[in-house]
């Protein structure tokens, strides 16, 4: 399995955002893409893979390549399953998650609880420039990517990302989007074996 | 330079669309995502890019990363640029190109002579299933990179893109979306020398 988690420092909590403005949403917009870049082929999905969002160190939302159902490429239709989860914040109590759409489920977790989730399945790959290039390392079976939005991982995180962290992999020289990184993340590990064709 | 040209064959050609229902215009969802992938890096744009988005065969918008401004990471934002682009279309006449923002152009081409346009300037790579991967190649100085929407080529264009290209290459094993598949090439070319270390 393929997992991915995104830390969404400003993201909503509340489903009172306007699907015509995601980016005002606390970018909602680029952890969409993250959604869709992970979760998404031409004409298939990846159903290997789960996705988990992190709003705002207060809930987790997670998509679940194996059952997911309603996923479309657009940001708009992917916010408005973030909405839909959002919807169902008075459900998630304590920390048993509640299932908002197929596939897709509400937490009330933040960032440590949800990467602790996450590492339990698989070995976490720090993504870092200056880390081993991708291309000299072969991928573990079961990675976990752990990314940040728009902004940069706190003190804490970063921290707690060091301390967890099994391996350290630097997808190439430039600066990257999230959903971007998470496209040559799967690039990496879709090719490994190319090498010795 | 990099050039990408994207074959929109259900694009609008008028600016009468709604920015609400991006898929619901001819999946300009999925070209705006191809312009944002083709520029945009974390907090910075590649100058050295240009992308033509090919309208239904009739328009042609282009995006010059070496005078563009305004280009946001979302997909509403970055239509509402064809839009206006897309206002100005009874001012291009002939195959004379008009500046609809900075950065942004629209001219009266179709598909074949706007490839021509691109190809003047580099070398046609054509992504292909079958192509050699592109890790066991080098890349061109100045590669041209068709892709097409949610549709396939047609056969006239599978035909003049097959006169036109200079090297087949595949990406990886498994079917991209356009936008996926030029965060990979883009990555390809960044990380060419990786293999040298």
């Amino acid at each position: 399995m393929r997992q991915f988690l995104v830390v969404g420092h400003d993201a909503p909590t509340t489903a009172d955002f306007s699907l015509d403005d995601l980016p005002g949403a606390g970018r909602l917009d680029a952890l969409c893409r993250c959604v869709t870049s992970a979760l998404l082929l031409s004409h298939d999905i990846r159903k290997d893979v789960r996705v988990r969002l992190v709003l705002n160190d207060q809930f987790t939302v997670m998509f679940d390549g194996s059952t997911l159902q309603g996923l479309n490429p657009d940001e708009r239709s992917t916010a408005a399953l973030v909405r839909t989860a959002l919807d169902e914040r008075e459900e998630a109590i304590g920390h048993i998650p509640v299932e908002t759409s197929p596939g897709v489920s509400l937490v009330r977790k933040g960032f440590e609880a949800t990467l602790d989730d996450a590492e339990r399945d698989g070995t976490v790959v720090q993504l870092h420039g200056e880390g081993t290039p991708a291309i000299e390392t072969e991928p573990p079976a079961d990675p976990v990517f752990v990314l940040s939005d728009h902004r940069n991982f706190t003190e804490e995180e970063t921290s707690f990302l060091n301390d967890v962290a099994d391996k350290r992999v630097s997808l190439g020289p430039r600066r990257l989007h999230g959903n971007q990184a998470i496209t040559v993340a799967h690039n990496w590990l879709d090719t490994d074996g190319f090498a010795h064709y």
